[in-house]
């Protein structure tokens, strides 16, 4: 199958590639355990198939929830084959599919770990041990795998394996919360792929289930735990909690399946806790989950430490699936603008420019003297580290990339709207085409031409952040309301053109002064980017200050490094330096200037400091 | 014995006599477990020697360690009974001495954990199990109560405990390194009270053997530890490590004991300490050791974090004691100038204003939504607790506070130094009287009157963060030179005054840019007093930064909750409120003023933020 939206555009077209070319791959020699390289940790993920199919000898290798590599991959290489079709790495695709489908078990059952090592303790330790989770994955990968192919192979395998959980916690009546939220949303799309409701119940269940009250505390299907959003059912939830990735993963599913049920006490749940993490609870950058102490976790209101922060790329990527979610349902470009948010800068800031490095952790200011020699440093790099044996999120971000496509474009079935600016080619139905120009996100011009149809809606975003969008239609300006932050441009045809101009001039960003971590300080931002401070553009990042006043100059470069991108000349001081730890007479200070870069791009060029908040005086 | 300076002052006074007269005998009931208050942690560490003696059933009850809090309180009875007689305590502490007399075995051994509890392990996990350190505190108590009282009895008892250390680990050649430093000073002064070298030559032992080369890694008498600083030998450590307290300790325990062997190369290796304290690792309270999750420890230079201090109130009590030890071997007026800047902030703010609650952390930055509820929250109070089972702290400021006589002055035999500016009487030979008359630190003039003298030398320390110090003798203008940080005036006889006025005007301090926790920040100082704001006296601290220009008024008020204090009012801004996490427009301004208290004065009124770094703008 196509995508309905093919990319083509000066910004993203360079990252599907790298996925489709590089990435993916890449992340199968690793899969393979083939690339030989000290640096690289092991995976073991494919060679745990050919252990449980009885195919190699040896012992299951890895984390509970290995197979999950293998699941994200292949949803990932589902995506890539949408965008550009490649024989070799379908083929590679298809010997994985089958020899899951020869590991699986005549029952339906298929989970390495529980297989090869413990066939003993299957469904004994939901909590822990991340079988629904691995599972979720594999039915995401089954549902994408058949639409970009048309293959029915690891659909019937995750089929199988959905009828068997169905039958244990649904027929068998066995109570049971997932600990690591996945399944929920995975069945609700395999629901959508196969129209069987079975599937909507079970994810209804599983959510449901959440929360309800038990007094054995040592029972490990049915727990109470913030950390896994189940000390309370989720409907009774106030605030976004526990293990960040956890959460948005289980929101996610929450919203998917109000969707499907009409439900409004479950879609007033789901807007509580997008309120608790967007308005109390999120980095500048998208980033969520503030501490890594608590469990790479949610923690309290506006507790959002710069240089502590766990901030995983998966839990920004869950938060795109969430605020996906969200949007389908509501049409409130709100969500869209958070997306894009995570999207261009924590995500992004997750994959090194080569497609070979990686962020886990998204931390806003890092010193690369303290990382990993202090504690509460102990999570943060300074440098992209190749593959960790807890892989989650190198194949997490191929597969968002991958399915880009998907997030451009939503309709309600009467209007079309323009979730996020990228070129390319969109048909929402036969015989009509939009085509989108633009170099975004370092332009804010977008140019949408109609062709084919004689009658279309179209909805333009118009951003939080930006203080003015103008919108011409076939060059005549449109004067239009916004409604849900979105332009709405109606009955156009053929023929027809729409050109939005986005103010995307540089400019502060202010934090509610709640957040202790930003206090007396400010970032940068133009368009959609989030800028930092690195020190090989600045010598010594401790000696600056941000004026609080003057004009922030943009500027466009190509750099080997980071790319093509637009960098931020920032009027600032220098302080006098001195040498005792305190000085009681104030430093004297030079008028200068400081090069910010945005913030998905540091970490590819020299080690040093980094930094999104700067004081600002 | 009486002290030879006797304080009469209008700050110390106060905090002697709380001392004396409620913290003593409130620290005696709850040593003896006579406090009914759910509120306040058990101790039982008289009852442990009652124990041990074989006069009272029951298990041994607390830390490992418990006997030192018996210790310390014996030393700070020492020391008040030498400022005001008491029989009823005197009475208490004999009993208690009678007590420990009775529970000490036959070979001199002294420890209620092991003589109760684990007998068979004596002195066989030197590293964890604080015997040396209990043993240490016993001697410093043994030494002052016979200097206080002239009574033998407890000097007898830990003569007959350090022969026996002496036995063990000279005559036997038993390896060991004391785990928490302590004995090494106590020593030193056992020696300076009985002039027996062997003390003096066992504190050396436990000096040298630290970072002794081993393998075995599992050997707890000797063990390779940054932690315990005994990863290298003492003269070969380049920075401050590993906990705190110990470090203080071990420092001064070096340094006493370079002064009276004249170890030119240990007292390189406490100068060497020193200047990675205060130069790189000391927070502008005087406070020491960063990090909680790095053991209570110093952690690396620069890494000052306010809101996660540690800043143990013994660590601070601990580095006075070692600038004292540098400052009798080298005259030089930078070790008072810490001493003073620990003492007056850090120490001072480990005691509630009635005596009766104890800081042991000391943060710079508090706010009581997050405090004990975010993992490395989890050290930090909001308010002062009463009892902690772990009760270093509380008999340790008593000590201090009740042997602050001892501080104030010192001589090298032919200057007599003006260390601390505290009003009283001060008698340094026969026939001879200094009489300071002072408001000190709420008034920079001093005056001292000298009588019945033909011809003494006084030295007036000029404090590192004065303007400006103007001297006059007998009215005149006396144009003194600075010597290492002291005026000296000469010849003083019989009738002679010196006024010496030190400029106490209020004044921003700055904090070395690689300190990250102070970007774009600055504190406020008047003489040797930090200032800190508070919630109560600024309604949201979270709202305001201070102005980078403006004059500072000083006021002087007084408080039934935190006594008579100078504040402090600041030019400031308060923000503009917004409700969103971020924003995108310039908050507004407006000009005010904020109020200031001394930090040491914190946490005795209504519960809410508090910070010493402010923003500046």
């Amino acid at each position: 199958m196509k995508n309905k939206f093919n990319i083509k555009d000066s910004f993203w077209s360079y990252y599907q590639e790298l996925v489709s070319d590089v990435i993916l791959p890449y992340q199968y020699d690793i899969l393979n355990d083939s690339v030989d390289d000290p640096d690289t940790e092991k995976s073991h993920s494919f060679e745990n198939f050919r252990i449980a199919a009885g195919e190699s000898k040896g012992e299951f290798y890895g984390y509970v929830f290995q197979d999950s590599d293998t699941a994200k991959w292949l949803e990932a290489v589902a995506y890539s084959l949408m965008i550009k079709p490649d024989k070799e790495l379908e083929r590679k695709a298809d010997d994985i599919i089958s020899l899951i489908g020869r590991a699986q078990q005549p029952d339906g059952y298929m989970n390495t770990y529980f297989i090869v090592k413990e066939p003993e303790n299957k469904w004994k330790n939901l909590r822990d041990c991340h079988e629904l989770y691995c599972a979720g994955h594999f039915i995401e990968a089954g549902a994408a795998y058949y639409e970009a192919t048309g293959k029915r192979e690891l659909l019937n395998i995750v089929i199988r394996l959905a009828d068997l959980i169905y039958d244990i916690f649904i027929k068998n009546k066995t109570d049971g919360i997932p600990g690591h939220p996945e399944i929920e949303l995975a069945l609700v799309r395999l629901y959508r792929t196969t129209g069987a409701k079975k599937y909507l119940e079970l994810a209804k269940y599983f959510i449901d289930i959440r929360g309800k009250k038990i007094t054995d505390k040592e029972n490990l299907l049915i727990f109470n735990s913030r950390y896994h959003q189940s000390a309370v059912p989720v409907r009774e939830e106030t605030n976004a909690v526990g293990h960040a990735v956890r959460a948005v993963y289980l929101y996610t599913g929450m919203a998917m399946t109000a969707k499907e049920t009409g439900d409004e006490t479950l879609l007033e749940a789901c807007e509580r806790m997008w309120n608790s993490i967007v308005k109390k609870r999120m980095y500048i950058t998208g980033g969520i989950g503030s501490s890594a102490e608590a469990g790479e976790a949610f923690t309290m209101d506006y507790d959002l430490p710069n240089d502590t922060a766990y901030n995983e790329t998966c839990a920004s990527i869950g938060l795109i699936f969430f605020a996906k979610a969200m949007l389908e349902m509501t049409n409130n470009a709100k969500y869209a603008d958070v997306a894009e948010l995570a999207l261009y800068n924590t995500v992004l800031a997750g994959v090194q420019r080569d497609g070979k490095r990686f962020f886990y952790t998204n931390p806003l200011e890092v010193d690369p003297i303290y990382t990993k020699k202090i504690p509460h440093y102990n999570h943060i790099y300074s440098s992209r580290p190749k593959w960790h044996a807890c892989a989650c999120c190198p194949p997490n971000v191929a597969k968002l990339i991958a399915s880009l496509n998907q997030y451009a474009w939503h309709t309600d079935g009467s209007v079309y709207y323009s979730d996020l600016f990228i070129g390319g080619r969109y048909i929402p139905y036969e015989n009509t085409v939009i085509t989108t120009q633009t170099d975004y996100p370092y332009s804010g011009k977008v140019k949408y031409s109609v062709s084919g149809t004689e009658n279309i809606n179209i909805a333009v975003r118009r951003p939080e952040w930006c203080f003015s969008m103008i919108v011409t239609v076939n060059g005549v300006f449109y004067d239009c309301d916004i409604n849900d932050g979105y332009a709405i441009i109606e009955n156009l045809k053929d023929g027809d053109t729409i050109i939005v101009d986005i103010d995307i001039t540089p400019h502060r960003v202010y934090s509610n002064t709640k957040v202790h971590a930003n206090d007396g300080k400010c970032a940068f931002m133009a368009g959609s980017i989030i800028y930092c401070f690195e020190d090989c553009d600045n010598n010594d990042l401790n000696n600056y200050y941000a004026d609080k006043d003057g004009e922030i100059i943009l500027k466009n470069i190509s750099d080997e490094n980071i790319g093509n991108v637009n960098i931020l000349q920032i009027p600032a001081y220098k302080m006098e330096q001195f040498d005792s730890l305190y000085r009681f007479k104030k430093p004297k200070t030079e008028k200068t200037r400081l090069v910010a870069i945005p913030y998905y791009a540091w970490g590819n060029r020299k080690e040093g400091k980094m930094k999104v908040w700067i004081a600002e005086k």
